[in-house]
């Protein structure tokens, strides 16, 4: 049980899609609180991301509605209709307007909410307002989560909590999955913002589960403004740390995931190159398919930097480990496999590469690929 | 046993790793032969690719050696005297010059050749030239396919014979894995190179079976020039239609492969918008799976498409159809799942996308994603 200051959230079962935890409504009641988020880049978002970014934008929203387990993507106008309802019986049991909510919901693609029997259970819902938990928050936007995403974090007396959901489908480009955040911190609200979207570029931006982006990626940032003040700064070292620890734990509960991989690229010409480079090896189904093996089939680490476009990569320069032990350009025989193959059997595989020609760096995370994943994924929707 | 006139064939197995056929030269003995190749858009082509390029720009090559079950990458200087060597070897026997053949090497990234070994099975081959057979060429380029891969063509009196290897690491991005094409017939010199680039970009650059790109892609053509002269747009055509067909028995023989993935889309704003937008769908690991699992989870079309990048889509114009099944944009309870989970247990599984913005259109090939490729690529190097 987590709970921070100026917010209220409240947890149920819509029967959505079964009789776990489905439904989840975060509000702030502060006088004042800031808010701010980020959505999915695909071109296909759904009624959920095109009504919170209005309702964002029209600068009137202090909560949020996450409905698990269907996405409401790809039914037309029925789709906008089932969320426009939903969040009207959601507000009027607040006593709240409609833009003061963004919904979040992810979960099938294609089709409709159940929408009388969601409906039904919203009814009376104001009446058991006024708790604040975020660690059953975190389990009740789980889809095929393995296990509720929370951390926590104190700075200057002020409290940051960040849950987050998704563990397939995952390739946040400018936005992430469900990383929602909450702080009673009063914050520059000139700064808000651009923080929020620096943290998240170098944290939930750098995950990769297995290359699809969500057509319903949202993160948001709440401060209910109501603690200590804290100076931006200080404010977001402690925020990016917390994020990258979700981001991790993101990552290791990928569908069918047994590891955590890291790949740091160091030298490159600029971030923006070392990311590419970085997002290709932990994107590249014969590297995470050798480190599910624990094969020290390391030479897949030079075709997936290799196949990089819109990146130079000087072979010559190329230097490549994992964790401590040194791969290229040793000479084949001098690589230890025996250590290799060791390292590679760990929880946490840690892929480095130094590029040698400039300052640019990047730091990614994403998981191997196993007969999980495609046992998960080849009977989703049945 | 197929051959072509004025080209001699020889194939043997020199211990590169197993004691299957491994090595193959193919040389013409015509007067006049013409010859072009493509090759990996990698940053981290080994020396087979690089002194093929080299030796193709020389403008005497008339020949290619391949070696199968190690590619000879990241082994340095090492890697490049052990290619050399080989040539010469095979030069000498064959009276020839290094430089009149290409060479092409595929399978495990940073090993070295067993040269010794080699340059002992090679010894004495000269005296065994003279036949010519392409289904033996096919088999000796096999790493890890199941079957040779093989098509024949016909036109205006001349033959086109193709042969292909390749399973894994394949994203051909501007030439292709192995894809070895000889012909008999007498072509415009002028419009040979371009020809082939043309159709090498419509067959084998439209093919993705994981998204990794190899280090070793090599494609070439060589026609011996000894048979029937034939009209370019002819000539093109029939090599068109014989290399679509290769392509799809390499996609059909993807590792751990049950089904051949079609995917076409139409009403683009421009072609090459259509092959980003094919591309994206057709590698889709969670579009891969459903159809794997013949789960009619068509949804993740919408994902797939939706998360391209530098190809515009307006969803309320999109349609998406598998085979004759409509699915989008119907409402969910008008699609025959039914129909589409026994569509979707074919062999075959055809996903047509139509974006109703333009005349741009694409057609790419590729093969579900199963256990078995996570089985076969998770101790490939052991």
């Amino acid at each position: 049980m987590h709970g921070v200051a100026g917010f209220e959230t409240f947890t149920t079962n819509l029967g959505v899609r079964d009789d776990t935890p489905d439904f989840l409504v975060i509000r702030s009641t502060a006088p004042a609180p800031l808010m701010t988020a980020m959505f999915t880049t695909s071109q296909f978002p759904g009624p959920s991301v095109t009504i919170s970014r209005r309702h964002l934008a029209q600068a009137a929203a202090r909560g949020v509605v996450a409905v698990s387990k269907n996405a409401n993507v790809g039914n037309g106008p029925d789709g906008e209709a089932d969320a426009s309802s939903i969040l009207a019986a959601v507000a009027s049991e607040c006593g709240m307007r409609p833009q003061e909510f963004l919904i979040a919901s992810t979960g099938i693609i294609g089709r409709r909410y159940p929408v009388a029997r969601m409906l039904e259970g919203i009814r009376g819902m104001g009446a058991r307002l006024g708790g604040c938990d975020f660690s059953a928050a975190a389990r009740a936007i789980m889809t095929t989560d393995t296990k509720p995403k929370l951390v926590a974090a104190a700075v200057d007396g002020a409290t940051i909590v960040g849950i987050a959901k998704g563990v397939g489908m995952i390739e946040p480009k400018m936005a992430t999955l469900f990383s929602f955040w909450f702080t009673d911190a009063r914050i520059d609200e000139s700064q808000f913002a651009p923080m929020f979207r620096r943290v998240m570029d170098e944290t939930f931006n750098c995950l990769s589960i297995d290359t699809d982006t969500s057509t319903s990626d949202t993160a948001l940032l709440m401060a209910s403004q109501v603690g200590p003040g804290v100076a931006v700064p200080r404010f977001e070292a402690a925020f990016r740390d917390a994020a990258e620890r979700l981001t991790k734990i993101v990552a290791a509960d990928g569908e069918g995931a047994t590891k955590l991989i890291t790949v740091t690229v160091t030298g490159a010409e600029d971030d923006d190159s070392a990311r590419r480079i970085a997002k290709s090896i932990v994107n590249s189904p014969l590297v995470k398919t050798a480190v599910h093996g624990a094969d020290p089939n390391w030479g897949r680490i030079l075709m997936a930097a290799g196949k990089t476009e819109r990146a130079t990569i000087d072979p010559a320069q190329l230097r490549v480990s994992f964790g401590d032990i040194a791969v290229y350009p040793q000479r084949a025989a001098e690589v230890d496999l025996v250590a290799l193959t060791d390292a590679l059997k760990r929880p946490e595989v840690d892929i480095g590469v130094d590029l040698g020609s400039g300052g640019g760096r990047a730091r990614v995370w994403g998981c191997d690929l196993s007969q999980g994943y495609v046992t998960i994924n080849a009977s989703y929707s049945t």
